[in-house]
């Protein structure tokens, strides 16, 4: 798709005139006096919760910004391949991939060794490693995500909108108040309206969970008593996005570019064709100096990219956002309200995530996307426990186990900004191409946001059978093949049945037996699972909804599709759902044996004795289990789920 | 995607509460009095012209329906690759895609040899052969495909809405009208108002052009005096939509049932994983007697189903739609209002496309498809005429090219429909399980739709040049290819370049020189397009547009993307363009040389010399050129283009 040409329009680009597009202005009225969930800010870490939660008509959420109306330009807008794996969940990363650019190959340019007031190409890798994801990493502006975002969320089953123009005043929990069980709303938030005609007026919202997603700035962490720890910024940036004409050969590739001595542009190639980010390097702050104290213009940003460029003209003709920035690596020690020595006596109740909770550089593409994680890891325990499928506690996991990757992005980002801070900068070693193009493809699969590792906890499990499943590890996402649908012959990605539902996944290998046989271990399995009163599917999903609807179980065998006959596998894997009873043909699938396809294969699945592969509704692997490990899958869902009915 | 499942509900799935699947009601007030082209009727051929006229806001279209409002269930559900092809050049393939369901293979059932009385399965084949086309064969209510179009026309630059509750009355095109250069509006339509508040009152247009969308009954075609001839219809068949629960084990496959006494049955699995359409053999009809005669009633199809799939069980449960019909195979001689001796003197105003000129049995899955073609190859000439870019006598090309295809469409449905008609059916051969799979793999590409050539006619050459590139057979639709786009390494389909926007490609193949070289003949080539004056490009361009806004030229090279300098190539194919001459990156392109991807192999272009391949708006290859030919590409355009300026 080309758009752009004539001017940077926010919106939906399929739709040709800019004025009509129109999207819905927010929630009218008074924001609700009682909510399940409040959410405050509407960046990637709130829209994503709001989305996941949103499937559920059960749960009443609130999601509330501060700014006037959606966002419309500007800020982030990398996507990491493990990103556009969860967008799928949400069912719109087809939307993501026709508008994005996508990034396929990073150029690095360093000084001209003959002419050091040039620059010169130095390298050019492949950007994202072969067989990391089935999707590519892409570039589109942030406020197109959201939109997405917005869209799921009003078609979802709840239906829900922002309430925009809301400034959180004060939160405050109470802590005598009943347990995390759904049954108060002990969290207190005052919100003052910012738009004209309700300016200055408060509105007061109970909770039951209270997250907060309103940035580095974060009135919620402020309120839970945390704090960002960490360096204080010393590099400052300028960002812009233009419309320009230029001779760099790179303008459409990202290209890390290094000049001798006016510092370094990072190049970002956007969606449209045309448009394009320039990460530009200021000159280095004093300790405890504000960039904005420096008055920098973005005329001065563009003269600096035009010095850096030498010997490539640029001309920018239109500028569609630009900022200064300065931004450290900061953390908090904890995402949630309850301190760490009163875990095992409090529950938490209010939650902080994305800037809220860590800051970083830009420049690895990773803080939208790590924010999203966020909110993906906690929406669904939010959900879980409200709907009381979970225990309570699963809400400590939260903190647990996305501080911990906020600490590693930390490391990685601090690693990463000292490599690109140029010679000049007055630390470090000085700009080195040759490291900076190796650093940047080992630490690929960190930047394509697939390094993540959960480590054990009540939901993911110790891995002691890893090796029946060598590519589906324990505490990092399901990592996706292809699959043939065994009813419609269709090819697809296993990984795609895992939506943004709720629901967990059971994916069952079969072995080398024949698994029509009536004693095979995936007919026992079935059996159990189906019959069996230790069975965590019937022992967690409730009489009145479908099978599949807490725990939904998927089989795949080795043999092709043509070789296996639908009508003598175990009647469990068609269950029948529904005011009608009809029967879903989804759950089975079988090998695609195209060369290098065979997900057996591919993804070190014990051919012999087959396994269990047990996936979080997030996507992550909780457990990799024999077939025959009935019990053990039992006590895994005993860990953290509650019986029903 | 999964739905359906409690019950059929008409629009887009995606919007979980179907009582918020709102769609713009239709245009509102009366119809204007005078338009450019008027078209009547909302169906797949009327909705194609609709969508490709609204790219062009400087022609008025009014398209006008006498259904209160836009389908919701029913009617034709097959989408050939070749028109995923044309969705995609109006940007909705994606949709399709995702919604539909995906034929991957076709599966053939017949009587039991030893038990005729059951059915046994006799033959599976894949539904389409590998590499026909990069997309799949799907199934989708034909309503979908409504709302698709509708999107697209709404977001146009025209922005076209239908007027709904309007019959046409009557169509008079006045022959002494000054000639169809678009000078005067000839053609007068009444249209009588069905809407209730609005009930009878009358409107009377005037067109320049008005086409006949009206169906088999239209009232179009009986004002141009134009008749559909063919077979008295005697084969009488069933239709229905319904969710069932059957054991019945390819009920998510496209299957091809024959009982020995009881008919036959083709089913034809539907999106959302639940629904199915089963067309039910009825009894053979008497000469000139119509079905409706026998008060079939859904319960009878039911119950014959029932009897044809034994030994297997069929429970319907609900019925979203059904119908029961008998087509013959009937076709119009000439889809204008100049009768075949007047061509050189008249010229069209009255078109009639899809049903209203063709009519066939719907399981070929064909009826659909040929329509939306049909206005496919109208639209763009319309517009071209209009716009005043080619010669009015380009639109009696209209009727000779889609006639023919035509009638070639009503040869292959009699055959196809007399296979199908079971050995009770009193006529034919009877069934032959073998002959019916041989015949469907044969004309495989026939159904995929991709089988349509054009003759040699003003707009399409006389493939003298052919060995070229052999797989870019002139008077077909450009077959695609994966190639990788220079400027930002991105594998991309050279065809997906072809969208609905009314323009014609140049796509130039390099030969084995240098093509940075000053003197290759991709250098020669741009240097003719761009400076001599007898270049189409030049001569056709209004000056006041983009260099591409007519003929859009784009070039493809053998080497790997990383081999070829793009700072060395032509400025011509980094065109500057818009309010700020931004370079447009999206001209050049490499072939892909991963095994099996490489476009000058798979579509058999001369590596030594180059070419040049001609594609018309429409998608078709026009001509093949060698690349020096710039005096024998100059000629083509010059034989229907209109200098401008």
């Amino acid at each position: 798709m080309q758009f752009h040409l004539n001017g940077f329009e926010p919106g939906d680009p399929e739709i040709v005139d800019p004025t009509e597009r129109h999207s819905p202005p927010g929630a009218s009225g008074t924001v609700p006096e009682e909510v399940d969930v409040l959410i405050v800010g509407c960046g990637p870490a709130g829209l994503t919760l709001a989305a996941q939660l949103a499937a559920f008509p059960d749960i009443k959420t609130c999601i509330v910004d501060q700014k006037a109306g959606r966002l419309l330009r500007g800020q982030a807008d990398g996507i990491a391949c493990r990103t556009m794996e969860m967008f799928h969940a949400f069912d719109f990363s087809e939307r993501v991939l026709k508008e994005a650019y996508w990034v396929n190959e990073t150029t690095f340019w360093k000084p001209d060794d003959t002419s050091c007031e040039k620059i010169v190409r130095s390298g050019r890798v492949q950007d994202v490693e072969d067989g990391l994801s089935e999707f590519p990493h892409v570039i589109l502006n942030q406020a197109r995500v959201h939109d997405f975002f917005l869209d799921h969320m009003r078609r979802s089953a709840a239906k829900l909108e922002p309430y925009y123009a809301r400034r959180a005043l004060e939160v405050r929990a109470d802590a005598t108040a009943a347990g995390a069980d759904g049954s108060s709303r002990p969290v207190t938030v005052r919100l003052e309206r910012l738009d004209p005609s309700h300016e200055g007026q408060i509105e007061t919202v109970r909770a039951r969970f209270v997250i907060g997603c309103d940035g580095a700035r974060s009135t919620v962490r402020k309120s839970i008593g945390r704090v960002l720890h960490g360096d204080s910024a010393n590099h400052a940036w300028g960002v812009m996005d233009v419309l320009a004409v230029t001779d760099f050969p790179d303008i459409r590739l990202k290209s890390l570019i290094q000049s001798s001595t006016e510092g370094s542009i990072i190049v970002i190639p956007r969606e449209g064709g045309y448009l394009v980010r320039l990460y530009v390097e200021l000159a280095a702050l004093d300790v405890g100096e504000r960039v904005s104290s420096r008055n920098v213009t973005v005329d001065d940003l563009i003269a600096k990219a035009q010095r850096i460029l030498n010997p490539y003209t640029l001309e920018v003709k239109d500028i569609a956002w630009w900022s200064v920035y300065e931004i450290g690596q900061r953390l908090c020690d904890k995402f949630d309200d309850v301190p760490a020595d009163e875990t095992q006596t409090h529950l938490p109740r209010v939650f902080i995530a994305g800037d809220a909770c860590h800051t970083h550089s830009p420049k690895a593409g990773q803080g939208m996307n790590v924010s999203m994680q966020d909110a993906f890891n906690l929406a669904w325990k939010l959900a879980s426990v409200l709907r009381k499928q979970c225990a309570p506690r699963l809400l400590q996991t939260y903190s647990a186990e996305r501080q911990a990757i906020a600490k590693e992005l930390i490391d990685f980002d601090r690693e990463w900004a000292a490599i690109l801070a140029s010679a000049n900068s007055g630390e470090g070693d000085g700009f080195d191409p040759a490291r900076t193009q190796n650093y940047f493809v080992r630490h690929g699969r960190y930047t394509a946001g697939t390094a993540t590792q959960y480590r054990p906890s009540m939901i993911t499990a110790e891995p002691r059978h890893q090796h029946l499943a060598t590519g589906f590890v324990v505490g990092t996402r399901l990592h996706s093949a292809p699959v043939i649908r065994l009813a419609d012959a269709r090819p697809v990605h296993l990984g795609h049945a895992v939506k943004a539902d709720g629901r967990w996944r059971i994916f069952a290998f079969a072995g080398a037996e024949d698994p029509t046989a009536a004693r095979s271990a995936i007919h026992a399995l079935c059996d159990f699972l189906a019959e069996d009163p230790d069975s965590p599917v019937r022992r967690y999903t409730p009489r009145a909804e479908d099978i599949d609807s807490v725990i939904d179980v998927r089989a795949v065998f080795q043999q092709g599709h043509r070789e296996l006959a639908i009508e003598a596998l175990p009647s469990f894997l068609l269950p029948q759902k529904g005011r009608y009873g009809l029967r879903d043909y989804e759950k089975i699938f079988c090998a695609d044996l195209e060369d290098g396809r065979d997900i057996f294969k591919i993804r070190g699945i014990d051919r012999e004795a087959g396994c269990m592969v047990v996936v979080r509704p997030d996507q992550y692997v909780a457990h990799v289990l024999p077939l025959s490990a009935h019990a053990q899958l039992a006590a895994f869902f005993d860990g953290f789920m509650l019986q029903r009915n």
